[in-house]
């Protein structure tokens, strides 16, 4: 008996269920794995031994659950310690895959999933377990290194494009507009926020895009709204929630209450900060904000055909690159060119990727640094290109869930 | 020469267009009129004599109009006064009308727009003025008097219904996941927060939907929540922006300054007032908010085909009236059956639905008061079904504006 467990990990994105579904698939081909586990809520599931059995799916069902946003197994943010630290976490998971005789476990999540998958490989050829530990890259953050994007991504970057262009032409139709200001998410990198510059009417629609990456300076800020008010009837800017003033500290923050469980800072309402400094300082007091919040990881009714397509095809190497028997590493995409857009997956050491974040680059920042430059364009707009079927009934879309 | 005039006003739906390219498509054929020339800016703008012709826009420029969110010809909120008081503004208009041998005015908007109707064919009648004065409906609000419904009300609910289904899959995925608040817009009615009920993963995912009708306590709320939560990992609350308390005062107010240009309250921010109430009083500390703002009204990546459909019969019929050579009333809708759905249009005084509200049946909302029962149900499901294909270039929509 040989058996395969998948879990999820992190915050969802619209395509993380297309990876688990590519993982089965793929098995159902090479029937490599007698049966495949689903983990409910990830590593923090496993320690309760939380475990449905993902065998008896219908391709029906399994459809249904490729075209459904949201982590289908459930999610957690559970950060493993070092072994060293931690050892009995460690024994109750190999203990309940020697149970299931499972060999392979699949983790699908972002950097601090990889740094499970790091940690757990480590642990097993330390202490001459012979199982795999493999991780799935998922995050619409884009913030893996190594990797030339994540599957996840090119879905939030295509809602926001969509709606940063719909929300333009909703902000230009009084005879004074005043300021418009979409806030997307992205505590540490700009991925997000620089996918608005897509959004295009003949050219991009987008005046100003504020990225973590830049040092944010209120008075250029002030200075560029301003002097854009004075040429035109309208501005629209988009800013990252994880801007950061001179001294690389949060420009805003929530109270401390409201921490995640990583414990990172929990970042939100940036553009109701900027709302507060347009209008105290006099510039205009018409101004919109919007939050995005959690639509951007979730919207499958406007996902990327791409990304739909890449997020399967890494749960389905992922599957290939078990049978070769490699452990501790993730499955990478490498984009060969963009024109026909081509990618292949290669794999790349997990302990690499863990806990490290890729920053946007520096040189896809414009002079001004108020905004991105066509190197950004040109990187972004592959990854959304194509639509997607989901199911739909009486109008609204056919979804499904293994833990509702 | 015979000319006509359109104008938009208000606050834009993702249809409005449709409507206008649905009265420029009818004389194509008709021929009524001469020159069809657009206002730009709604009633505001004529004061200034901002007028474009409309003439000259080819097929494909129409129908990508078509498929454009948010008024291509600009708008305004602009409430004129009787011509008792403010005669001027009644002149400059019907001059203008003159100059440009313009015979038939018709006016895209809500009741306010109405009023606005209703006041200038009254002007026309007292001062022996030929002229035809024509409403065409649109709001996403649907809080327009005798007509079923109104054109932008079908896209925005799928469009809530939607985002409530998705942004539900991504609410449940922890192990503990608390309560989340999604905020629908609605000032005076629960139209809009009531269409999340159809939001459904085989039954209803939405636990309670309170809207401005039903007067709102806050004790009720509190073990309404308290109560699921004891029995469920998550709650999912939808809430309209206009709650009212049990004497009848928004709920949450923004402060004075951020008024709108017809004066009424500018609301917004309820959700995030509800999460303070929930941890204040120590229900949970795990209270997600989103408040979906003017995504609502111009999201036609996400339209209903029935809405799109019905938005450009509207303008179609509206030239057809015109042709007969009424004056002073509006498009109106009637239902005649919901199996097959199957509408027509009619004729209603402008002077009727002018400044009314049409309110959310008391008989449509639960006994608990917490909900909407299945008759609402019946009632929204046929104005979201059918999809619309805008264009898309790039993995983005391809729109248009006449003013940008």
């Amino acid at each position: 008996m040989r058996n395969a467990l998948i879990a999820q990990s992190g915050g969802p994105t619209s395509v993380i269920n297309a990876s688990l579904v590519g993982v089965i698939n793929a098995n159902k081909k090479t029937r490599y794995y007698d049966k495949i586990y689903g983990g409910v809520n990830g590593i923090e599931g496993l320690f309760e031994e939380k475990i449905i059995k993902l065998n008896n799916l219908s391709e029906n069902e399994l459809k249904t659950m490729k075209y459904s946003p949201a982590s289908s197994l459930g999610s957690c943010r559970y950060k493993l310690k070092h072994f060293e630290e931690q050892g009995r976490e460690y024994q109750k998971i190999f203990n309940l895959m020697d149970e299931l005789e499972i060999n392979t476990f699949f983790y699908i999540g972002g950097n601090d999933s990889m740094g499970t998958v790091s940690k757990l490989s480590e642990y097993a050829k330390t202490n001459d377990i012979n199982k795999q530990i493999i991780g799935i890259p998922k995050t619409i953050d884009n913030d893996l290194m190594y990797t030339d994007h994540t599957p996840g991504y090119g879905s939030a970057a295509k809602y926001i494009a969509t709606t940063v262009l719909e929300t333009y032409f909703d902000s230009i139709v009084y005879k004074n507009n005043g300021v418009f200001i979409l806030e997307t998410m992205g505590r540490d990198t700009g991925w997000l926020a620089a996918s608005a510059a897509l959004a295009e009417n003949s050219e991009t629609v987008v005046d100003f895009i504020y990225l973590p990456e830049m040092k944010f300076s209120k008075e250029q800020f002030l200075l560029d709204v301003s002097s854009r008010l004075k040429r035109n009837n309208n501005v629209y800017i988009v800013v990252a929630e994880g801007l950061k003033d001179e001294n690389g500290d949060f420009l805003y923050k929530m109270s401390s209450k409201q921490h995640d469980g990583f414990s990172h800072t929990q970042l939100g309402g940036v553009c109701n900060y900027l709302k507060r400094l347009i209008i105290k300082n006099n510039i205009t007091s018409r101004v919109k904000t919007l939050e995005l919040g959690v639509t951007q990881r979730c919207s499958m009714h406007c996902v990327s055909g791409i990304d739909m397509k890449e997020a399967y095809k890494a749960g389905k190497d992922a599957m290939k690159y078990s049978i070769q028997g490699d452990t501790g590493f993730m499955v990478g995409i490498r984009r060969i060119r963009n024109d026909p857009y081509t990618i292949e997956t290669f794999k790349i050491e997990a302990s690499k990727v863990a806990n490290q974040i890729k920053y946007f680059p520096a040189e896809w920042i414009n002079e001004q640094k108020n905004n991105v430059n066509d190197l950004a364009i040109e990187y972004i707009s592959p990854l959304i290109r194509g639509f997607s079927n989901y199911k739909s009934e009486k109008g609204i879309p056919e979804y499904c869930s293994l833990i509702d």
